[in-house]
């Protein structure tokens, strides 16, 4: 039974509490949150203590945290938790500042203690199912890959501000999930994107639309659309191309009816937005952490990964103000 | 709060129980079993205590019990627990005798407490769907409603020489289905059926494939199609013209995976059996029971309701024998 | 080259002229209809010759003859035109009594000459793929088939007065597929029906809503649902369970646009009515015909497959007045 | 009537020769190829007359004539067919010379003689109903917009090195597409390709997988993505994401059976290619051109689009050399 401290007691915070509880080899004991109100009152519907993350850190009787936290304390909270010896899950992305991030992975892996990063999608069973098929080889090998990954609507302009832009808080899971599917990082990045959506997130300095497309050594090619808009749902799909055929992961609707009448033949929307969709996908990422942890093997999803996701955000960023695609090389090139 | 006791420690005793344990409104108090190891085994899990049935009955404490026995019990057990003053849901059927099932209603009726019949799929949000659809006009007057209800696998021989055969323990579901959904019982239903998937199964009295076609007062037919071996899954299917369109629940796929190759274009199957395609329905059938128990108001589904498919059952029992038409009122007549 | 005189050159007949034109190996020589006025637009049209019925029986230069006319003159027409020595092609259904039926088919084997009925939904590439597939052992032995066959609109009662009823004049094409995709008659014949529909046509003594089931000697059985009313176009589905797998034949739709909005995820309705969704039956029907008669081998349907689904129209005319089912034996019996 | 000449008897010249035979509203006269004996042969088949395309189009009976030679000769026609008072219709591309069909259109214009582009494709009736939702405000305005045009296996080499490459034989299309659907032609066009089907396309300069990504003055954007090779057919889809929900046209199939097995929900293949594909467009693009030339309105299709369809062709092949996006406006400020 490994004893969890929770950092973060916010909206995901509380969907990691419910999966934490619900699996037989967790148990929940402490939960922070900056504001102290939030912690005690999850802390109470899950029969857990509020603590300060000091002291929840210094519980030698905790073996892992997960942190839920808002993004710009993520780095010091992995870094804190990993020196006093926890194993870490910690919410996407790994950090705001390429430079700051890189930084959290030399200073972890000083510790030797492991880190997950939550690229919750990689457990979404639909995600997975088209992994596990073109592992199997069942079409052939991969040569295009295209994500397709639109929220129901717009944050508010607030969150675009503070959120580190489209790149970094939203297609830094497609990012992830191409480096999932093709088992390897592009050697270029190429981005366009527009506010056409809503003109006010433009005037932020962010983009609400969006095209990357990546290119790999071996000539592959990845090209993932997003957008801040879909009335329609949470559009999420995924689709590859191989040399002997092609996977599609299609969207989960809401139910299976359906109605034809003379206005044509109406199905149900997609599911509404992320809590919905993956679900099963936090519960799964939760029970391998756990695994992970408990087999001492290794994290299914790590550090590096997240620092790998980022230094695509990064590129796509700066290639949408340039116009001008992005070496991934270069980016790395400027660290050493 | 609703302290419960559950009677059975089988599979679907199982499942029940964690429902019960998931809703934040019920407490699983106390576990029976005939076979008491089972029943401590499933008290250990779930920290609960097991007990005699008499035990359970007669504890104050226990507001409401689940019944998950084997089916020649239950009317003796909710005739019992009525008696005790216990709120009951029951699993279906009622009883496999018509006229057991008849006195068990009276009886029950007399106590003055509520019984709920375990019609879970009633609880299916697809089949929820297509309900309010239907309820919303959105396809006018139903006129013809086409269940489509197959099982991945046939049972042993052992299970159908005591389940009272595929009609009142499969179709009995699609019996109910139908009465949920045209808002009455049929006038008069025909059967056929055939041993066409195993021969033990006629060899043992009962049929592995059937179709029962029902009418009704106003015109309106339905038709239930049963097979025992759908051996690419469980397909539950329903389907219903109406004066302005048609509305279909279709199949809950084990993922959302389509994969194009020179064989053709292939998706997942139908999920597995019942307990994957209807675990939400438990959920929620048994939110609805503990929500009746505690407003006080009636119960979703009724004794009543059970009885009404166990009288459809009846009727194409004896409709797949004589080759004729049964006239659910010479049913009803021949009681009296 | 075969030289083709049409008989009938109404809705029907004119549908059939394009094939005969279309096709390289048939030329369209001459045409009669009682309405001489109706002959005489259609051969303008099409470059043929307007003639009596008689006058192009008579004809020692037309090799075959293709019969659209009104259904009480099927059989007489067909009599005549194989005592004259053509090969014939006539439309379903063979006539509305069965013991004229009989007849004609005695009298024309007498002849030596081929019939083929034109069932034309044998020909439709879906069905045929579905056939295909069945036969190729893809899902095994067949055991429970149910077809769907729903017309957008209602006839005018005049039509259902004269038509022989819903039975003969529609559910005959479901007749013909059963025996097309089972390969063998069945064994009894039960239906239901009613006019929820339109009253009218209650009040003219047919059905416009109907389920027929049919049994067959090895235990297969079949269902079969017709509505003379789906508001969203000509719903024509075909479904086969096997011991090892289902297959379905769907609806083909208007176009393959999918609309995803906040009302949900709509497509286009299935082609409205019999001419757009069996227009390349309609072809390959001619083809086949064309094929026969010019390789002097068996036609792929015939005049008796005519008078097999007449006959099990006549049971469920039957079944549907009395309540009982109808055994295929005993209207056999009932003839000699 | 028309009376049509037709240059190329070649494979898409025989397509173009069952659309002329079959409208109502026009004769092929004439036929001409380089190669005699294509002529001959196709003109025998169709009931028309070999010439050469000098006696072709110095015929003054022949009103139109239809252009389906090799893409070097398509300028020399157009502007010897329209200077000799000829209505055209031309296969697409104009011209693998940006140049020369800058020149070519120059002179066409000059002779006041309307030519159109067959491009094909705008008249698929799917794509046409994408467009007229579109049109109907049914997604609010256009955002995002996703082309995928697979062809089902690579063509020869020695087909790459003449053809242009696959921007201008291939991709040609779907910019026409982008430009018909968006209703504009974009600000800049961005291309990544790669040689990962086949080695020897890369050797002969050309790629056979690329994505284009294009940006419009309003902040819309579009992408396509091209393949030489989707082993399981056709694949050609379009999705526009609007303001107020997505459209998709989807592939059409082979035919409308589902297989359920062990093995999964198997459905037909997309038809194999063009021809299958666009068979409905060919027909209702040549019926556009004869409404056009008897009406005397505008083409629906213009030499203009063709250049500019070219122009983006040009800008793709420029940009995945050098890795950088090419402004439209580069290109054409080059030709001043």
């Amino acid at each position: 039974m490994l004893n969890i401290g929770l950092l973060g007691a916010g909206r995901i915070g509380q969907v990691h509490a419910r999966a934490i509880i619900a699996h037989p080899g967790s148990r929940l004991v402490a939960i922070s949150d900056v504001v102290a109100d939030s912690a005690e009152k999850l802390a109470a519907t899950v029969g857990a203590e509020a603590r300060s993350s000091q002291a929840l850190l210094s519980d030698p009787s905790i073996d892992a945290v997960l942190i839920a936290t808002s993004t710009d304390t993520h780095s010091d909270l992995m870094e804190a938790a990993t020196a006093a010896g926890k194993a870490v899950l910690c919410e996407k992305p790994v950090d705001l500042s390429l430079e700051r991030a890189r930084a959290c992975l030399k200073a972890v892996q000083a510790t030797g203690k492991s880190v997950m990063i939550g690229f919750n999608r990689r457990f979404d069973p639909n995600f997975g199912a088209l992994k596990a098929a073109l592992k199997g080889g069942e079409i052939g090998k991969p040569e295009l890959l295209a994500i397709t990954s639109f929220d129901p609507a717009p944050p508010p302009v607030s969150y675009v501000k503070v959120s580190g832009g489209l790149f970094r808080d939203m297609m830094i899971h497609d990012f992830d999930m191409a480096n999932f599917i093709m088992g390897e990082a592009p050697v270029s990045v190429s981005a366009v994107g527009s506010s056409i959506v809503d003109p006010a997130i433009g005037a932020a300095g962010d983009v609400d639309t969006a095209v990357v497309t990546m290119t790999y050594a071996d000539g592959k090619i990845a090209v993932i659309k997003n957008s801040r808009r879909a009335v329609y749902g949470y559009d999420q799909r995924v689709e590859l191309l191989g040399s002997e055929g092609l996977l599609q992961a299609q969207n989960i609707l809401e139910n299976s009816v359906v109605k034809s009448t003379t206005q044509g033949v109406t199905g149900a929307k997609p599911v509404l937005f992320f809590l919905e969709r993956y679900m099963p996908a936090y519960k799964a990422e939760w029970a391998a952490f756990v695994d992970a942890v408990q087999s001492g093997g290794p994290m299914p999803v790590t550090l590096a990964d997240g620092v790998a996701a980022l230094v695509m955000a990064e590129a796509a960023t700066r290639s949408v103000k340039t116009g001008a695609p992005v070496r991934l090389a270069d980016l790395t090139g400027s660290r050493s």
